[in-house]
């Protein structure tokens, strides 16, 4: 298995998955290149709203594997995304307040499929990333999450800030995982909960932060910054498990 | 310890080697990279009075051990391993109950190195490994574990269930974590303990699992089998923590 399978090359097969409604996480143009079949991937990857990136030829032909891509390369999801509405629904099957993950620009598809493998089994009911600057479901992310990615469903939006705002308005509280918040162990953690990851290097960004109810904290005894993001997901996670069962 | 050469790569990693006092022999940076982080570590090295070599990204490449160096390698003293007696006489200096980790059979040393970073986090005292069939501090995990591995302690031991024995002497309690033992909410993890981890793929050994006090098991609310490793490590040692903090 690896990335490089979930990549498809080539005008025609590029605009096929567009057309046939493939999830494609990523595109990848010829800087400069702008014809006819060019523009018109162009336009499907604006209406599916896939983050383009303009790249020079040498590295399109690194990362082809048929050598023939033609100016295009799209990376594409190896699984299919839910919709936040889904989630939601599979909480209210299971008789439970939702308990959702928003993952802020986790960049790393090794991390994005190890907080899914934690979130299947801290018993949430589903993963929010968003559209732009975040790994998907490729390949990778797949096998990290052990098979996870099968019964967890991952929904990807445009706009984080929005859906944080609408899940607001349905009674879900947002708690930003932050080692300036108040330490996890004197939080309630009980109820419908969205539980917020950023990115290793720069935590969840300030526009999400901001939506958020609470700051959560991890406390931290030892000498360095921060824990590596899957596991401080799993170590949030738990503790929210653990005052939902109590 | 059979790594005469030992390289820390990555800008976090060879910046905190130098903020923790390590001995860096030479410095290879990118030829031509002025970022911030590289500006830092130049500072350090000046001040430690390391020779810096410029160098192309081939060269960096073909020296990396871990293939992330991110533009900055440091050859450095090999890291030394501690004796279990370090790690109790740590416990002894701040005043705490030891918390150890011993690690049985984590092959993998990206692993290995987020167990040692989430150890320091969880104010754990030191990691106890096993000489055979385990992954060493080698460049992968001295990397992985962001800086840890300079402040927490690392023993390495030739016979575990030994091990075990002698500590069980000192009144140290050995905690296995195993998804056939008690929910650990529900135990006392309290005191001088020691948590048992066991490799992904087998968990903990027969031999080691038999001399162990309590079984602990983290709730498994979904379809897959098992956490990865080192989140799993997170997630029971931060419930040690929440108990000894209550």
């Amino acid at each position: 298995m690896g990335y490089r399978e979930f990549t498809i090359e080539g005008r025609n097969a590029v605009l096929e998955a567009y057309r046939s409604g493939k999830s494609i996480d990523r595109l990848y143009i010829l800087d400069g290149c702008q014809d006819g079949p060019i523009t018109s991937i162009k336009r499907e990857a604006r209406k599916a709203g896939t983050p383009i990136k303009y790249v020079t030829k040498d590295r399109l032909d690194q990362m082809s594997e048929t050598g023939r891509h033609q100016g295009v390369i799209a990376a594409a999801a190896a699984y299919a995304y839910a919709e936040v509405e889904d989630i939601l629904q599979a909480a209210e099957e299971k008789g439970e307040p939702p308990f959702l993950f928003l993952l802020d620009n986790i960049e790393d598809p090794h991390n994005l499929g190890a907080i899914i493998r934690t979130a299947n089994l801290a018993g949430a009911h589903g993963v929010i990333i968003p559209k732009d600057r975040a790994a998907g479901l490729t390949a990778a992310a797949a096998r990290t999450s052990a098979g996870a990615i099968n019964y967890t469903p991952v929904a990807k939006v445009t706009n984080l800030v929005r859906t944080i705002e609408e899940l607001k308005k349905k009674g879900i509280w947002f708690v930003c995982a932050d080692m300036d918040g108040t330490r996890m162990y004197d939080m309630d953690l009980k109820g419908p909960i969205c539980l917020v990851i950023g990115s290793e290097g720069e935590g969840v960004g300030r526009l999400v932060k901001e939506k958020c109810d609470m700051t959560a904290a991890i406390p931290m005894k030892g000498n360095i910054d921060s824990l590596n993001a899957s596991v401080a997901a799993g170590v949030l996670a738990y503790e929210i498990l653990r005052q939902r069962e109590m």
